[in-house]
């Protein structure tokens, strides 16, 4: 390779990680805004902690467990890069590492409102250091599942599926929110506290998520790096109308989470395929992605598993989509082998998870008490207030009160 | 060309039309800011579909009328890219629709706080598919106005001053908002509810303004794309200066609303001419734009034009500025045909922008309800709330009343 | 050079200049976010202004004092390019005008709440046309620093600590917010009025410091420029991971605000041995800055220097860390042309800093009255409301009071 095709290559690689590394600040957004406000400093210092503890832990482990150099048998690596010093492969990790936080942060918005921070961060290396890496080295370490056939351009199940998966075990392991459901076990609304700022989440992880998929190239010479940037685009546009669709349905109204959610949904599900799905199954692709995410989320709910930024649906289940739309949209990959990985990457994460958040729960205990959950995380866990300045509905319930019992005892007659 | 060559065209056209997909983000956060609370999600459910469903319609009809190889009389483009399905030309569409998105949601900040959801739904294909694609085959894809000297490089006209103008016409067929005018037909200011994520929407159109107009090179071997960025920086920051003394003259205080609309309108100023004007003179342009826009505010609301966001001016009035601008400060364009461009543009968008609205309001109805209005789009249109844990001003004029009434009932001698 | 590798260099040195341009939003968020809601408009208004007023002045007088061509003794450079239009060097311009607008936007966080709009106004052409251009002449355009062998490769020194070192001789000149220290001295919280805003600040500079570190190649063929990202990464998670904990044995909690501030001080820690320091002691660069910053915030408040938002440890403290470090950890820099330079530069900002917001102070004045201060920077200097519609904690305790008084009053027996 010439000095020059080198350079083009890396501008291009080191840009994407760029645009990929910036969806944390999606991420932490969409989280936080789908959230109450008393847990919006929690929710920001585990998106912070999911990246930073998660980018010692890749630079110490993850990357020689992933891509070392030699395999055990197809299922992990390991080799010279444990603490990683080599500054020739230095496009490669940056690459790398961006990805294995967004694995790790998907799963900090189902566990929203209730988990004790020491725990949560207890848990970060674990999926950074360990479950993440071993499946990239089965599908992109030339592992197992590659020898299989198993095809995920850009990881709709390798990163989405596996953070939505470890999610579910973490919340079956937490359980619910105090007030999510109902004495009889009714699901009840608890919205969160800035659409605005989740919606800007939404559009910076959609950016992002340019280099995510255009990145996945891994190269510029001798690639068609605009492909995956239209089906990318085409995808999350039709997520988003089919989500939009899909809510208005069954709601009765073109629900504005459901609707975001969808353009998120949509580029899940074309993930695996973006490379090679054609342009107009790209659409049918995030259509399904939408409509799926919407039913994914109300049968959850039901079934007493609260996830209050619908991480689960969005990663998990159009995850699972997008590992299948490959097969059936494109001649890359067939749906034995998808269907193999996919069980094997399931089964992986939520074994694996479900261990070390129950071990966690043994020892240090995964949930805050009831008071903290009340009062907040941010002001319980961390001393900090988001919005210390502004007045919540809850400030004036009491206030309310007080002026209708006044009006009472002041009226004529009393 | 050289397999390397190539990669970088595409890397630098790619990264560019990133870029510019991240405006989105701009306009939601300007539009929503700029308004009040009881809109932003409908805002935001508007913005996500001028990309989404807008989208789709450049998919599917857009790009073939623009650029679909045969031209009906430099008129319009046909030919085999109906459906796009062409990956050797994915680089290409990527970069033209985040255009044609660009052109479709700077309509929705004229129209806020007043619009059916499903008109405004009804209406965007019609931008995307057919007014906007139009317009650019006669300036970008070897038309009539290309043939006659027309110049305008990355869009003041065909980008801006068209969707400023068809914003025009949906306001003339819509009205003003309840309240915004006295019934002696004098103005009333409606802020906006957030300054600061308008000023963020400002910065992140700033950023991807960057993309808009030195991406407008299309290629990067044998360009100067540096050239692009710096008039862009340099007309921005004029912009900011000339909007602010404006408006500090005009209102006694440097507002911050005019200022940094000021950079939106240094930048829809320069982009006419950024790649031809020089750097002192970009500085002229943007000055001359924020006055200009500064001016335009002020006569459109006086003339009974309820503009929430001011988008017709920034887009429109210093649209049409960087129209003449380039013939003015460059020896690209010359004067006559720039206004006949610029009249053509304004005919064709505003006469059918009005009448798609008509029809659709005659059809559809394009207003909602007075009730609907003053409780706000997002509950009536969504069934969302925005900032459902906020207390807001006028939920606590009626607790103010009452401890008023109650303060009187208790005076002693009562 | 051949056409294309001119066109590689190109695209990466504009991408990059993009990147850092974009880290002013991420400035006016941090400063915003991290101070009260009654001077948001004013932080926005400031922020927009270093970059347009600076970004004009740079273009008239900072870029030839900077990179003229020729040297006064190596003390200030002069030349052709005053009122800059020399279309051949415009990425170069491009490159070096946001970092210009950075050194210049760190002052503004440091002054928040209480500095007269024009003053500030008059004070930042001297930043970015005088006092910033000559120190990057010494060390960046061959100058006498440069001689000597002191080396600061993105500008820890030359931009973050000269932009802390001038934050601290304007803190000096304006004097504490009203209400920060008690009688007795001891100093008072004065909490941030929106943790997410500030966060995603944070985020943003991250994403921008990307290229502010990796862009300071300067050129990308036969450059490695994955190495600085690398470093930078891994920095910012030591930084946070550092604050957190330092600021958890301080205040026993893992506070937010110490902890995403330590992001940004690992950050500025790295900047000056991005290219040169190892992955694993840029994570010991990135830990020692952030615990550095954690003390810097503690010591000044107690000797009462009120920064609202950490400006001066963030970018003072930190960037002289930085300029050792890179002696310490790399063969690059010996540790005595590095001191003699962060003397340099130190005694040069702050004495220029001093004299100029001195002489404003004693001409315009640089302090609003105590009336405007708590009224708020918005309504008394521009005539804006940040968040018209939100009720704030102030204005219901006035309510709460009348209640009280009310409930006393009907108390049964009164």
């Amino acid at each position: 390779m010439t000095e020059v095709t080198f350079a083009v290559n890396e501008v291009w690689l080191v840009l994407a990680a760029i645009l990929v590394m910036f969806m944390q600040a999606g991420f932490a957004l969409v989280e936080a805004g789908f959230t109450q406000a008393k847990h919006a400093g929690n929710i920001i210092m585990k998106n912070v902690m999911d990246f930073s503890v998660g980018g010692l832990t890749y630079w110490a482990f993850g990357f020689a467990l992933a891509y070392g150099g030699s395999s055990l048998g197809g299922f992990l690596a390991y080799g010279e890069v444990f603490f990683f010093n080599d500054s020739s492969r230095a496009s490669e990790w940056f690459f790398q590492v961006v990805f294995a936080a967004t694995a790790a942060t998907i799963i900090s918005g189902a566990l929203a409102g209730r988990v004790k921070f020491t725990s949560y961060l207890a848990y970060t290396p674990f999926i950074t250091g360990l479950i993440y890496p071993i499946v990239t080295h089965w599908v992109w370490g030339s592992g197992w599942l590659a020898d299989l056939g198993f095809v995920d351009f850009a990881g709709s199940g390798v990163v989405h599926m596996l953070g939505g998966v470890a999610a579910l075990a973490g919340v079956l392991v937490v359980g619910p929110r105090l007030g999510k459901y109902a004495p009889d076990g009714s699901p009840r609304a608890i919205p969160g506290h800035s659409l605005t700022l989740g919606a800007l989440g939404v559009f910076i992880l959609w950016f992002g998520w340019y280099g995510f998929n255009a990145g996945s190239t891994l190269a510029a010479v001798g690639e068609n790096i605009a492909h995956p940037a239209v089906t990318t685009t085409l995808a999350a546009s039709a997520g988003a109308v089919g989500a939009m669709f899909t809510a208005w349905l069954v709601t009765g109204k073109p629900e504005v989470g459901y609707t975001i959610n969808g353009v998120l949904a949509g580029l899940v599900g074309i993930t695996a395929g973006t490379a090679s799905i054609g342009f107009g199954l790209s659409i049918v692709t995030g259509l399904i992605a939408g409509a799926l995410m919407v039913g994914s989320v109300i049968l959850l709910e039901r079934r007493g598993v609260d996830d209050p930024v619908g991480a689960i649906s969005v990663h998990g289940t159009a995850g699972l989509w997008g590992l299948v739309a490959v097969a059936l949209f494109s001649s890359d990959a067939t749906l034995g082998p998808q269907i193999v990985g996919a069980l094997a990457i399931i089964a992986w994460a939520f074994s694996t998870s479900y261990v070390v958040f129950k071990l966690i729960d043994r020892t240090l205990g995964m949930r805050v008490t009831q008071e903290e959950e009340l009062i907040g995380l941010d002001v319980s866990e961390h001393g900090s207030d988001a919005y210390p300045e502004f007045v919540f509905q809850h400030e004036v319930v009491d206030l309310r009160g007080l002026v209708g019992e006044l009006e009472e005892a002041t009226r004529p007659g009393n």
